[in-house]
């Protein structure tokens, strides 16, 4: 890499405002911040933890998200002893928490680096020392580019990826990369898309033709390796959604092959990437198999998976089952991984029978993958410990800040004749079915130990 | 209302972080906000407009939320004229927006308090010198209690009200106060439901118990209007949605005229408010009917509308069209509200004829009311200025970072022969079917004039 012709600080601008973990620890944290409670007003982020706070004695204001440390620290493990036993690299979706903390956790477990969503998304990484980066999206607009230009330009170091999906984007990105004059080769992934499906070429031929432009549009692109996101496939139809998952992992595999049988990757090293959370198994399995012997590439299989350090008690957690099916001993020992967010509200009315009132709603949980779960019930005067709910309780619907559990019986009570009643001041752990749409909910998540009490904060960036 | 006998400043917690609108202003942007071009970053809220941004010059990174001020300015207006014809006050809800610059718009326009969803909301607007809340919601928990509380200490010219829709929840209130040694009076609304609605009291005979158990926690608590959502309404049976939400309102002027004749009322002024954005009209009219002629009590009938000032160009804007029918002269002059909001993306990928991948997704634009409407397309080597979308154009589907457009005809090009097959790079403006949902997506949204420059921005705390 070449040293910089132009200082990046001669460029128009101001000076960042310096965001570093060590920063976010020692900021007074803000009266603006929701699940805050007033004793913690003014307080570090890092002080939260000697505060002694307790969910389960009140000490929060609801609702507020929590997550749980134990299985944070599991589920960090647990994916690094996976892609150790698969040969994979993990480059986690940073989308799904936005939040620098996390990342370091999942870099303190060996992450080789974090996947973003967006331009702004590599920026905000940037800023808290994020060193590998893959753009899993294509990069369109000036002001976009800049974003990241500068970012290149800033650090030599700084290893960046992001995707090409057609001849168009590609010219735009050389377009815009040459009237930069930029020093080093942008490093690009073809993207494998499906039909029907969202971004990526729909065919091996499509795919074909676009790697053989990308090969000749060195050395100012640089193609690195070939990308899908199979999660595009969902849905009850297990057997529709594998084979359609599965066949987007192996056109990355045969797009590869060809490629370096046909001479288009600009280094030795070559990124196959796929992997959302559904079906990194499968991605693990079928791309760490393929051969590149005798073609003078090595192969990194990189999976992206965002959801795993949270997990969840609802979509991962029933996708979960499958994957370990399917996986047999690359699973591992055990059941896999654990949920570990959860959001905390209280009961605040009780106007029919069966029928309590949240406070927590679209504001604070996830709604799009399916409506949250009543977890666990925590009546103080009652129970020691939060209790699991009766199957039958359910969330009926959500308002912006409401939740409408219906935990009636047949008979509009209880199946153990009316202890089960719910009652104003009660308080309701929710189980959330997708944890990025969960996440950017929160500025502010508690982490806790397995009692509930508060050793610390997250801070997320949305 | 006495002095403190406890100096707030004595309990425990430490130095609140000073958030006003002038600090808001002067504070440099961070690098971790979406929408932020590089040559923005670390420059003050204040100084953006300075900077000759525009959207339609590619200078935002996409996706961007924009404001335009001219309808701001205008809807801000159009609800001030419409109150005074109504004779009717406003307490805008604040939980649309969270923005404390917006909220001082409202203020500006005559606004005579501010309306809160959680304790949280309520300590936001106090660190920005909201002077009158209305907690439109039950009061649970001991640190929710406590952010209220503490305010009250602080500030004994805070006016600060909220409901109470049961016996358990005034009796938690009641103790709570009491132990808290609170040196002024807990104001409260009593809160009408409906029958399979959310909270509330479910008929009139419920309201009347609570309303004669409310005047009897006095001087502790005490009863200082009715109340009702009665947006809990929703959904194609007009006939249905408008006699329920009709039925709810009336509800609160009867119990209005039936606790000023049994003395239920702590002060002279008796408020009743309603009003989403769905009815006020409704709300105004009846509730602005009611007489308290020789009760000694004056009645201030108090609107909650949030999505007014934003409105929508989708559900908001459909109602609209009932709201003008039904309010007849009241409306007066001219169509009413417009869309302020609206949100823009690239077009990123076009991976088959007709079919659009944007740079935009569920992280960004709303998706419980519907699914948001491409409204604008903008080519910048074609057009002079956005062009309305044809009417056949839909989003079909958002994931977290990405919508899929359908552009295509019948035969998968545009009416008018293909030149409206749509590029990558092209710019979409999408509007929203609900302001509250995609305003908490973005921490800033930009203001522009009609030409899309920006001319400021605002800065949101969810």
């Amino acid at each position: 890499m070449s040293p910089h012709d132009q200082d990046p600080d001669d460029r128009p601008g101001h000076a960042p405002v310096t965001l570093t973990l060590a920063a976010l620890e020692t900021e007074p944290l803000p009266g603006t911040l929701k699940g805050l409670p007033a004793i913690a007003e003014g307080v570090p982020l890092g002080g939260l933890g000697a505060l002694g706070l307790s969910l389960l004695a009140g000490d929060l204001p609801l609702p507020a998200a929590i997550l749980k440390d134990s299985a944070l620290t599991h589920n960090a493990r647990w994916m690094r002893e996976f892609t150790a036993r698969a040969g994979v690299s993990l480059a986690p979706h940073g989308k799904t928490t936005m939040s620098p903390q996390l990342f370091q956790r999942q870099f303190d477990e060996g992450a080789w680096g974090m996947t973003a969503a967006t331009a702004a998304h590599v920026r905000t990484y940037r800023r808290f020392g994020v060193p590998r980066v893959l753009l899993a999206n294509q990069l369109i607009g000036k002001a976009d580019l800049e974003l990241v230009f500068r970012e290149l330009e800033a650090s030599p170091d700084f290893d960046f990826y992001l995707l090409v999906d057609s001849a168009a984007g590609l010219d735009l990105l050389r377009r815009a990369a040459e009237e930069r004059g930029l020093k080093r080769p942008l490093q690009v992934l073809l993207e494998v898309g499906t039909p029907g499906g969202r971004t990526g070429v729909r065919t091996t031929e499509e795919g074909a033709t676009l790697g053989r432009l990308i090969r000749d549009a060195a050395p100012t692109i640089v193609l690195r390796g070939v990308e899908a996101f199979e999660g595009v496939y969902s849905g009850d139809d297990t057997a529709r959604v594998e084979l359609g998952a599965l066949t987007m992992i192996e056109t990355v595999a045969e797009l590869t092959r060809l490629g370096c049988a046909e001479g288009w990757f600009a280094a030795d090293e070559v990124l196959l990437t796929a992997g959302g959370s559904a079906f990194f198994d499968m991605a693990a399995k079928t791309l760490a198999s393929v051969e590149a012997a005798g073609t003078g590439h090595a192969l990194r299989v990189v999976l992206r998976s965002g959801c795993y350090l949270s997990h969840d008690s609802l979509q991962y957690e029933r996708m979960q089952d499958r994957m370990r099916q399917r996986a047999g001993a690359l699973w591992g020992e055990g059941p896999g991984l654990r949920n570990a967010i959860e959001v905390w509200a209280y009961v605040q009315s009780v106007p029919e029978p069966g029928r309590a009132i949240c406070t927590a709603g679209r504001r604070d949980l996830s709604y799009d993958a399916c409506l949250p779960q009543p977890l666990w019930w925590y009546r103080p005067s009652l129970h020691d410990a939060p209790r699991a709910t009766p199957a039958h309780w359910a969330v009926t619907k959500l308002n912006d800040q409401h939740a409408y559990v219906d935990a009636g019986g047949a008979s509009g009570t209880g199946s153990d004749g009316g202890a089960l009643l719910l009652q104003v001041g009660d308080l309701i752990a929710f189980g959330v079915g997708h944890p990025c749409t969960t996440f950017d909910k929160w500025p502010l998540l508690y982490t806790v130990d397995d009692t509930y009490r508060v050793i610390g904060g997250v801070r997320t960036f949305f």
